[in-house]
């Protein structure tokens, strides 16, 4: 967050977008959506991950995702090649997905009555998307091991608002100086409560874990759109 | 940059800022100090760079860091091991450095008349740090293989408004399925003008072109200084 904005304004605007973040939530709710903020700084492996992610949860519910960038559609357009719906949302000179922005996507998407699990890919920033909710249901904040094992200490509130951590690109760890363990303890020094999954999108090691945890949350989100 | 910030007050700001990072030019300009704004996504290798950097730099110049970081001395702490002295600014939630929170470190840094140059390291953010000029004479964007061939196009900004840009992390290019001919043709689309240096802090390789690159500007800075 810009400093001077958050002492001149922050308090308001922050209250403004967690009004229009609670509208989205009861609309999800309403629909039986479950909402996934997916967020990391940028070439952590958001797109990547959901790639994989996309081709699995089609395979037994209707998903959809909204893609968050500044500029292109580049990302959206490796997303909508795994058949799923996709809008783009560019944020010109934003640095984050707010939650009007979310909110005029799902104009863009029709029907919600059809939808099981909406994904928000943000910006790539590992600062403001934290600040910022679009209404979600769950945070997910994923991490690259080529970032460094100190990152969750120096970027807190990310980590520390976060219901689940992908650490990912497991793959490049024998070529890189990182210790895995201190970036586990810095995480949990951070964030005890979020469970930790250990990943790569490339070789597939520790997809099906991330996989699991996602679909019984969507699974749970269901059942209690039909009790209720 | 925050969208409703922008809308709101953001051309205000930009301005305010603006004319206290001209102040802090003059400043450097009377005192014969380059300085240096160095920039990039989290975890892409600024303090290793600058680690090398400043053990360089120190053989023939005074040299000293103001060391951007939303929390913690971390990096502060690894610079201040080449033996230059830094100047730790955390900037809290703030995503990027302002020439406000730099003109405080420079007050911090003592007496100005011995210094060369000054680097900068601003916060791990591809986006914010862009907008707000410190009083720099040149930006540096620094950009690891590992966050993909794509991101001068997702990220223009950044990558536009640099005076230099050192792709980072070259070594782990084998273990790689990034495409580096599309990534130099990407940057050469966003930013034609600016000299690329594609190093590896790890083996030192491209490390002396960038140092040769920073040096002649540093020196060209004193000789105007003298000549002024």
């Amino acid at each position: 967050m810009h400093e001077v904005f958050d002492a001149v304004l922050g308090t308001n605007l922050l209250h403004a977008n967690q009004h229009l973040a609670d509208d989205n939530r009861a609309h999800f709710d309403k629909h039986g959506i479950y909402c996934v903020n997916i967020m990391s700084g940028p070439g952590a492996g958001k797109t990547s991950l959901l790639e994989k992610t996309l081709v699995a949860l089609k395979v037994d519910w209707q998903v959809a995702v909204i893609e968050g960038d500044m500029t292109t559609q580049l990302d959206a357009e490796r997303l909508r090649a795994t058949g799923v719906p996709v809008v783009a949302i560019n944020t010109g000179r934003a640095c984050h997905l707010d939650a009007k922005m979310v909110h005029g996507g799902l104009h863009q998407l029709g029907n919600l009555d059809q939808l099981d699990c909406l994904i928000v890919e943000n910006v790539g920033n590992l600062v403001c998307p934290a600040e910022f909710e679009v209404g979600e249901h769950c945070k997910v904040a994923l991490l690259s091991i080529t970032e460094g094992e100190d990152k969750p200490l120096k970027y807190p509130l990310m980590f520390h608002e976060a219901n689940c951590i992908v650490v990912t690109k497991l793959d490049l760890a024998p070529y890189l100086d990182i210790d895995l363990a201190q970036l586990e303890a810095n995480l949990q020094d951070v964030n005890p409560k979020a469970p930790v999954f250990w990943i790569s999108s490339k070789t597939g090691v520790g997809v099906v874990d991330w996989l699991r945890w996602l679909t019984q949350r969507i699974e749970v989100s269901r059942l209690l759109a039909v009790v209720h």
